[in-house]
């Protein structure tokens, strides 16, 4: 059997490499982007067989760029996952911690160590582009006085050592992924669904309480909304497009009519997916 | 009298400078830092007597960070105003456009600038920290292979000679700025106020309709909600914060209803502010 292959932003070792292992297990193939687009246009050209993605954190918000993208593209959202984020400090192995004078890592991970950097105020915070790729770098040049923050797996890739775990700030970092396919070619594996999640996108007239009547589509069915983003409407200053996650599947009746109520009331809507709820 | 100081983010000729001129008039000592964070934290500090910021662009959207900030910092918004964005293409006098190799600008400037790049393929876009920044660089570097893309004030205060003029993509590129006071000390020129604005900001239980009875309390009193905006809740996973704008003063009797009605079913709420409407 030919293997699938997943795409996704960031080096070998990201935590998005983590997002496809719980989505697909160790099957698929994974390849590597430097930019979200880059995956997304990899998906759309048949590249790969799917994209796995990054759409919000529970302390950085939401990743504005791939909303955007999941509306330029015409990808489905087939299942989501959380990822629990533990950042750790790594450096080459023989390195010891008070050799480490600067540390490399993507700037959202290292924001998300404060207390540590408050600890060590003589460790210098250097940004770099990606996590794993700044352990990478790290044990490519053989530095001697640096150490990188990135997940487990990128030191085992990489073969870092571990000299600090888990250093993040607030244990309560979650990172949540959508898995995308251009032809549902690519499922998760089958399991038992309790809750199923449907999201759309859609505007509104630009008249009082259009949003309102928008989300009465769901509240008066009692269908209860996980998630609202919104992000401008380009050509239209000061008016937005919505990104609505609620639970139900699009199949179901209730589901159906709610979305024939939005489409009277909207002057564009797009279902984007419906997908298992994750863990 | 002495001038009143009034901070902003990026360097002298930033479009945050034209914010200032155009909510205060020439009056004011402009103060620039380097981050938004030190914005809020020098008027916080009343080294400044006010400070602008931009909250949302109509292309690129939201400022998410300023929005946590409004949270964390005890500031009052007193004015807001949209700032209309025209890039140009600037260089040391002398210098031809022939002889550009490289420009340098904001990412989100550069961004904004495609359809300049696509039609000339051989230059080379630079990322860099701001876009008058990137002006004052290639004016101070005397680069004459490079160029920078910023506002036409940028190029009067480091003497630049704009080469190419209103070179973005979407003239419907306008950038909203709030002025912010922590005692309410600055104020901006009187003028008759058509319609005012309220900012304010609240969680939500986590029930289904949550949301949608949140808005109600606006949508049956008939006050038009302009903007909402939703970031993460810090330590409550998938909770979240919901700044909302809509217009009404806050000392109207039928929006002090409408905040009774959200403070009996929201957990936390507080008003940013009431503002004459920009424009």
């Amino acid at each position: 059997m030919k293997k699938i292959k997943v795409g996704f932003q960031g080096e070998l070792g990201a935590f998005s490499q983590e997002a496809v292992r719980q989505l697909l297990g160790d099957a698929p193939t994974v390849v590597p982007f430097q930019r979200f687009e880059e995956v997304f246009k990899a998906l759309d050209k048949g590249v790969t067989d799917a994209s796995v993605l990054p759409i919000e954190n529970t302390l950085a918000g939401s990743v504005h760029e791939n909303y955007d993208h999941l509306l330029n593209f015409n990808v489905r959202i087939v299942a989501e996952t959380n990822v629990r984020i533990v950042h750790n400090l790594m450096a080459l192995p023989g390195v010891r911690f008070r050799d480490i004078r600067r540390v490399y890592s993507h700037p959202v991970a290292l924001n998300q160590c404060l207390d540590f950097f408050t600890g060590n105020p003589a460790i210098e915070r250097v940004p770099f582009y990606d996590t794993a790729g700044s352990v990478k770098m790290v044990m490519e040049k053989g530095l001697t006085d640096a150490g990188a923050i990135a997940s487990a797996v990128a030191s085992t890739i990489y073969g870092a050592k571990i000299l600090r775990k888990s250093i993040e700030d607030d244990r309560q970092n979650f990172t949540r992924f959508f898995l995308l396919n251009a032809k549902q070619r690519v499922l998760p594996p089958e399991r038992p669904v309790k809750v199923w999640k449907t999201s759309l996108v859609f505007t509104t007239r630009n008249t009082p309480g259009a949003l309102f009547r928008g989300l009465s589509a769901f509240a008066l069915r009692d269908l209860n909304l996980t998630k609202i983003e919104s992000r401008p409407l380009r050509g239209k200053p000061w008016e937005y497009l919505f990104y609505v996650d609620f639970e139900g599947k699009e199949e179901d009746p209730v589901v159906q009519k709610a979305l024939g109520h939005i489409a009277e009331l909207a002057d564009f809507i797009r279902v984007l997916g419906s997908y298992p709820r994750g863990h």
